[in-house]
């Protein structure tokens, strides 16, 4: 029924590739199916303003685009001078996301950013960004303990995130560009390995969905997220993060 | 237990204040309690460049805050050059919201914007702009079809918002600005008057939300709806539309 | 004659609203006619780069109109990016007129922030906006002075505005919208309570003026400025400011 | 009295070098003292998209300040992103002023854009910049008139600019950088050679002013903008227009 | 004696992979050593303002740097609002030099967008960007001639591009960034495969040079575009590209 | 040949008027025939951030084009609201240029500012900026000398710049703009007084060139740089620097 061949609960393809670059702290090339996204963690000993002699840390997050990541090239916008909303939305959400799995106090005044930039789209790349974003962060994170700039793990707890929607009348995990374009509801769900709720973004964009439809759909997520969480676990194993 | 006194389930004190300016199609000034909107909506016989010649309408929304809408005056954000990710996010879904209950092709070749600015700010400024932008809206719907210029009402249904969220442990609808700035967990829902669901935004500020929490907060969520719908109908009729 | 049936030399109806918002440490709906504009006076215990340490303060005022406060829609120069010109030029006649009442030693190293936003325009608002600014800042002052931040009062005087221009070869006071439009010469007139000028702009939009004619304009704004200085000092009064 | 040992009544020495550079269509350097204005008109064969289709045509002026024409060096406003409020102001009133002196329909559906940048600034760029521009106006009408592309002269009129001020307690005409700085009150008067007011900017910087003093001013004003006429017809003249 | 332990007169590992993403008409990752950058070749069926109607195509470019390719993160053009000096100094390098291996009245009215966007900075970025950046347009141009959108190859050459420079005295071919930053003088150097100079920029960072040391460079850029030229056409070749 | 009439190895007339503005520590306006440059150098008690405490100063330059310097009028970068890619470029040349002649240990903790504006266009006027800056620069140096604020001359040599192409198949030296827009290919080259390059530019606009063809602009330009360096030399003197 689904255009990939999977079946509704079925996440496509997870790859995750470890220090793709080497400057960062952190960094991981994250691939959902065709979906590419590559996350670096850079620590800053600095924080913002609002911060200043607060004793704390603070974690957040920049997403861009490459101009032809997507079917259609679209326009720079660095060359346009402004983000768009779209952007500033999703590099909001990114943000807060992570936050929810750090002890800001245990990191120390310094600053993490985590960049998320998409070289290939389809589908799904917030989602990917932020189950990607948290392997950098926790890669960054690794290597300021191994360095012995922190003592104790600001880290409580992992990230992940996951689309879902009502696809011609089904509810399916994880849509692709084909499936998104047609869905007539769509919803991005973060959770943390507590089987708690970081966020929720559900939009009808076709038909408003009844209650029972939302519990569908948060079901799916809630399948799909423990099998991220553990494709994280998996990668972080392998690239030598306990 | 609310600083309030309200109870968990209790609404603010709601008033929809019906052509509240003179010059646009559709006006009001909408209150949840101390939040207090001006909604506007601005009859355009254009289209933007995306839909030309697709012999369909479109609804869009701007938001705006007064710099000392708040506590602590906030920049302007015309002298600062650029609206915030934050401006963008909300306009953006007040947006998505309204045009769930427009036929954009019985609306005709022509846009409506609805301005929404707040002249005081107590918590809720979205859910309030969404809920007096549906009546603004209807209002210059109303005109439209008076003036002979559309011959089908394009509005299909209602539209309202509020917030819930979980303060001091305890699920509450409607939340204010102090309950605000303390609440865990803060998600803003849209409805229309099917009893669907057109957008879910949950946000755990403090500690992640369990499912069943959020179960509760939807159920509120559904009762503060439905009363603010009513309120709109009552807002209607008095402004003499059926 | 005029379109309003007033006379000549008649203001419109003048009204302010003292105390219409809750968070400003002064604020005032100002009317004249259908011309409504919220003024609110914030104090920020900071002065501008150029001021630090100098031992004194300093008044300041923005200006913005609503989308729809006008007949026609206008952009939003949020979204533009970009104050025009015009709107700078006015909130630099604001800033100017305002500090001719101050002693700015007196008002010790803060600022107080004029903002004025215009919910409906209808002719006039620059000169609505100077007159109701003065008595959002003399509330300000006031509020200052009770909480015993300052302790002499940095105003000595009261300031005051109105437009005069010569309409179908008639000199007349106080234009509407409908008058502004087709007046051959229009000039807004700023003076204190000691007779005194403070600012006097005169534009010819239509054909030049002759001596006389300015001076007939200046009777017409000496009487209708007295009659806005009186207005003023009632509203002061009635909200408890001797 | 004055630093300069002019006497009240007395405007600096005045030149106008025409045919400046070699590329616009009317180009002057205006002298009034030390300050120095390179004014240029070019014609375009469009008018902005307000007036297109109505059969007339537009005159408009832009404003420049060379980074170090000032006793300190300025910010180059292109580098800064925007122009200031000030620059916007100056260049608003240039085109107001000049248009004021044309005839739009005679001079058919083009604009005639003026340039008026400042080489050096010695107090009064705004009045010689208006009084320059004017005579880059009529070198470039006199080229449209010779090469046949208008037929009737667009220009009714000229139009003169000087300032006024109170120095010293003492009314004086044109004042100079050292005498503006100090000036308890300056004014910006536009006139054309009908005797009659296109533009009156008067603002009290140290002191409001009395009517006699405004009177004094303008008699001032009167004087000074009657040689300036005359000025620019000995210009105008030895660059052969008539 | 270099850093790399490489010859003066060798270039770093180069590295094509084509078709590195899938959307692009032409792609490509290029590897000069540990410099990556991704080179996509977009077509738009449009050409921009000053071209319409003119019977020609255009080909532009575009770059870019993700903010943690470099050592240090840099912060993000897009969210800064606009684009360094360098940025737009070498993507105008990066379409003057790709202009010159095009017949744009062969490629009919559309324009061919290359961007160049750096995964990971060592130094040399714009010679590879300029490098690999053909071998995109070279995809893509293969793309249009398959799908019989244009019947002649508008490409009549091949380009590339090295840097050269002196490092510790020495003159050295294809610097990394370990060398690039203690180089005493930089050059850049396009040519293309007849032998010719499309460009030429050489700066003395330490110390200005002598007509010998500049023939030595031009010597060592010579050998090294020859060798690169012949890069390009095997990765052509392999991509299926006669 | 030449449309002027000149030899190929024949300079443009050459003048440079020293003290040309008041304010500026150093000022000359530069011609190179009909191109004419206004170069100020200003004295800024402070170094840029990246520069605090290091015990050292900075040169840098900005470039700007009056609008109607030109044949057809450009928009004026100001109200455009950002300098365009070939403005940040020419200044950016123009300070690396100027720099290779100061010891900026010996220039102490400031910075001098060049400003090159262009007045009236006619080609090469980034060479005529960079040889006119240069002098500009010595004045102001020379002045710094004088007022004993600093003691050892920071300049350690001259600095000039021409422009030399192929016309018509010839090698010509400083190219005018008729010369320009049809030249085949345009190199800009910058020497110190010690015969070493500081800096080598050069486009194949037409025709990419041979390496004979380059020897022979290099040739024509170190007749011409050489000439360009006696001519700063008198100007200096005639100025009373030694």
């Amino acid at each position: 029924m689904r255009p990939s061949g999977r079946k509704p609960d079925e996440l496509r393809p997870i790859r995750f590739t470890c220090h793709y670059t080497k400057h960062a702290e952190g960094s991981v090339l994250v691939e959902f199916g065709d979906t590419r996204v590559l996350c670096t963690a850079s620590v800053d000993e600095r924080v913002p303003p609002f911060l200043r002699g607060q004793n704390q840390g603070w974690v957040t997050a920049e997403y861009g685009m490459l101009p032809r990541a997507t079917h259609e090239r679209t326009h720079r916008e660095a060359s346009r001078g402004r983000q768009q909303g779209r952007t500033l939305e999703i590099q909001r959400l990114i943000g807060r996301a992570l936050r929810a799995a750090v002890d800001l106090k245990a990191l120390g005044e310094r600053t993490i950013i985590v960049d998320c930039d998409v070289l290939q789209a389809d589908g799904g790349t917030r989602t990917a960004a932020i189950t990607g974003g948290f392997v950098a962060l926790a890669l960054a994170v690794e290597k300021l303990l191994q360095e012995g700039r922190i003592h104790k793990n600001p880290l409580h707890g992992q990230i992940a995130s996951v689309s879902v929607g009502i696809y011609r009348g089904v509810p399916v995990l994880d849509l692709d560009y084909v499936e998104d374009c047609e869905a007539e509801t769509d919803m991005n769900v973060v959770k943390n390995d507590g089987n708690a709720y970081v966020e929720i973004q559900g939009t009808a964009e076709g038909h408003p969905f009844r209650r029972d439809e939302l519990e569908a759909m948060l079901d799916l997520a809630d399948k799909g997220i423990a099998e991220l969480l553990e494709h994280q676990r998996q990668a972080l194993t392998l690239a030598g993060v306990a």
